[in-house]
């Protein structure tokens, strides 16, 4: 707990009732089960990939003993991301070791002419990008573009 | 079905048990009810409104016989989608012949002094695009910003 | 109890009635209870930052006697929409005084060294942006990425 959201308890700590009416943020993100989320990789810019698993590290560390469950959809002008020439490959390969689930979009392959063997080891394919994002939200998954 | 996908299914042929316990995204895809999406179009550059009208024929691709529920909201700077002279004029014509729902933020018309007839023929409106991408989603609809 | 929260109860001390009949300017989109949004704020550029409080303003606008609870979490590159020098310092005091919650993210502030009396008054705090923006969708906030 931050020194802030502590002083935020100490300010509700006239009573229990209260603070159950309004509960501070950071009070809330402890009461709900483990979170899913699924983010949405679409842009070209490499900045953008890299902000991307930086959110999910932030995730991660927040919730050590219940992890997150996690996917990365990399589809469109993102699909540079998992190229086999990605300049964030080793941190894809950082995140795929923590069980966050990374996967590239076929069709943005079949359009860009790119095969298998052209993207990074060990991440996953779906058919279509924005499918399995939709897909995600539906089950339950909160969505983040970064 | 991609290839790819093809190739997975080759490989479970050996008995539905297998397959069940490894779906591929693919086969996942498949199980939930019709996919209902609405995307946020608020970007200037007319190639995220490419790529929007891209992601909703891929969808639409995904789902010959279902076909899924989709709007395009365009408000903000990507009002300019939906202008007379929108340089994606003739797709935004296609997508509402499948059927896709495509509506205008008037907020944002009036604070830009644009009128119906500054618009492409066609299309819906309502009063407040952020509003209407809210309320589809408090309704089930997933949410996709391209 | 922020100043939002203490108005909101106030509302509907009066009846549940009197809000379910209070008309709203869409028809359409008055059918469900009132929204709950929840707004990501990560870009680096200032008219990200204005364009976001344009669409909590409209929002505002569309429901003068249902007012919906919004959420602005600022994270990333869009932390300089809550610093002390921000350029639309007095757009986010506008916003606070409507009881819209600002939040910025402590993970960010840490990695760029800011400190609380680096930020604008008033404003709340998050360990993790992302978390709280995934929370809120997990407890029925839409989300919009303006």
């Amino acid at each position: 707990m931050t020194q802030h959201s502590r002083r935020q308890f100490a300010t509700l700590a006239g009573g229990t009732a209260v603070a159950a009416l309004t509960p501070s943020a950071a009070h809330a993100q402890q009461q709900a089960g483990p979170l899913r989320i699924v983010f949405q990789v679409s842009d070209g810019e490499p900045s953008k990939w890299s902000l991307a698993l930086n959110n999910v590290r932030n995730v991660q560390s927040e919730f050590p003993d219940d992890p997150p469950e996690i996917e990365v959809v990399a589809y469109g002008p993102g699909i540079g991301m998992l190229r086999g020439d990605s300049p964030i490959a080793s941190r894809v390969a950082e995140a795929l070791k923590t069980g966050v689930k990374v996967v590239a979009c076929e069709n943005t392959m079949k359009g860009l002419k790119l095969v298998y063997t052209d993207m990074l080891p060990d991440i996953g394919y779906v058919t279509a990008g924005v499918v399995e994002i939709a897909r995600k939200q539906q089950q339950g998954f909160s969505y983040i573009k970064p």
